[in-house]
């Protein structure tokens, strides 16, 4: 079977935390496709949260400094799934649905991370919103990007100035860490990537896993 | 009991169809409250979704319109859920807490009504949601203005242009009033009002169930 006959309408995840090499991940799995002659034009990039006019304005209001008013840990959640809800119905499965393949920075994951284990909201009520918001829609492929968390944060700064959530202590990256750890292990169609490797070494082991991935489709 | 402890952290929500008439009966409410001798700054006004700045900015989405992308069912109900979140977590519970008497223009029965009645989002699903959001947290007393969308409407029109969700269909909005009469019946803490009476009437119908609901505080 070609190439995009069998990867027409998968969608593949980067997770990780800042300063993984997400972005540069997200390169290296479309040079794998193109070398699979999956071409430009049956590729989609999503970010999450955002990836839409209206989810990019959302994604805003999370990023939002307000003197005096804080965001309410659950109305950042459901900001979150708002937002992801708005990319999946009116970006992603369309896109899936004409034979492209998805590449998206970010899914669920990061909620259930960020959200859960780095606010500490109950995983079993983001599963609640997860299944009111998206049913059993999921990535069909996830890459995990792991790093210590304080090597992740020195190149996020090098990157330039710490947002609200960037900002957040090592502790809290340290237990969604925990949280991405625990959902690689569980999901059958994920793995993990050794971020602190360098680019070359990333890069081969992101084309190995694809390789493997591709190879059980 | 003075009236002041009677009142003190009581959450009175209005409810109702757009043209409804829910800023008078608003000032229906302020009014019977200055006859009990509840001053202003005793009485906290709040509206839905909106109420906070990082609210307002969720209300701005909910009624932004955006060329080639519709606002996703899910995703508003999600957002409806972040606003009235912040807003409860940032602004009511406060308010309640220090003695105040808050007024709701519109709280969780708008969901249900318009989310739920008019999209047909499963009303189970939004209760999940609501669960999720706000826990047990509920208006002390509700009033429904109950319309007929036609007159409501006709109203709503002549205070200016309709925004998105005016402009739909009169069968949403028969949808919703008929979550908000079911509602009504089934909460205890509620009254229904009829919203077509002349002013006058409107205003003594609503004196006349405060003074009930006082009696039984």
């Amino acid at each position: 079977m070609p190439a995009l006959q069998k990867l027409a309408g998968k969608f593949i995840v980067i997770e990780g935390l800042e300063g993984a090499g997400k972005s540069t991940a997200i390169q290296y799995i479309q040079d794998w496709l193109q070398q699979k002659e999956i071409t430009e034009q049956n590729i989609e990039l999503t970010r999450e949260p955002g990836g839409t006019v209206l989810a990019e304005k959302m994604r805003d209001i999370v990023k939002m400094d307000v003197v005096g008013e804080q965001l309410d840990d659950k109305a950042e959640l459901l900001i979150m799934y708002a937002a992801r809800v708005q990319l999946v119905e009116h970006k992603i499965k369309p896109a899936l649905a004409a034979g492209k393949v998805v590449i998206g920075d970010r899914h669920n994951w990061s909620s259930l991370a960020y959200q859960g284990g780095g606010r500490g909201i109950d995983l079993q009520l983001i599963n609640d919103i997860k299944q009111v918001a998206l049913g059993d829609f999921k990535a069909d492929y996830t890459l995990f990007l792991d790093i210590e968390p304080e090597l992740g944060l020195s190149r996020a700064r090098g990157r330039g100035e710490l947002d609200r959530i960037e900002r957040l202590a090592i502790d809290f990256f340290n237990r969604s860490r925990a949280v991405f750890q625990q959902l690689t292990e569980q999901e059958e169609n994920a793995e993990c990537i050794d971020a602190s490797q360098d680019f070359e070494q990333v890069k081969a082991a992101i084309h190995l896993q694809l390789d493997r991935w591709y190879a059980s489709l």
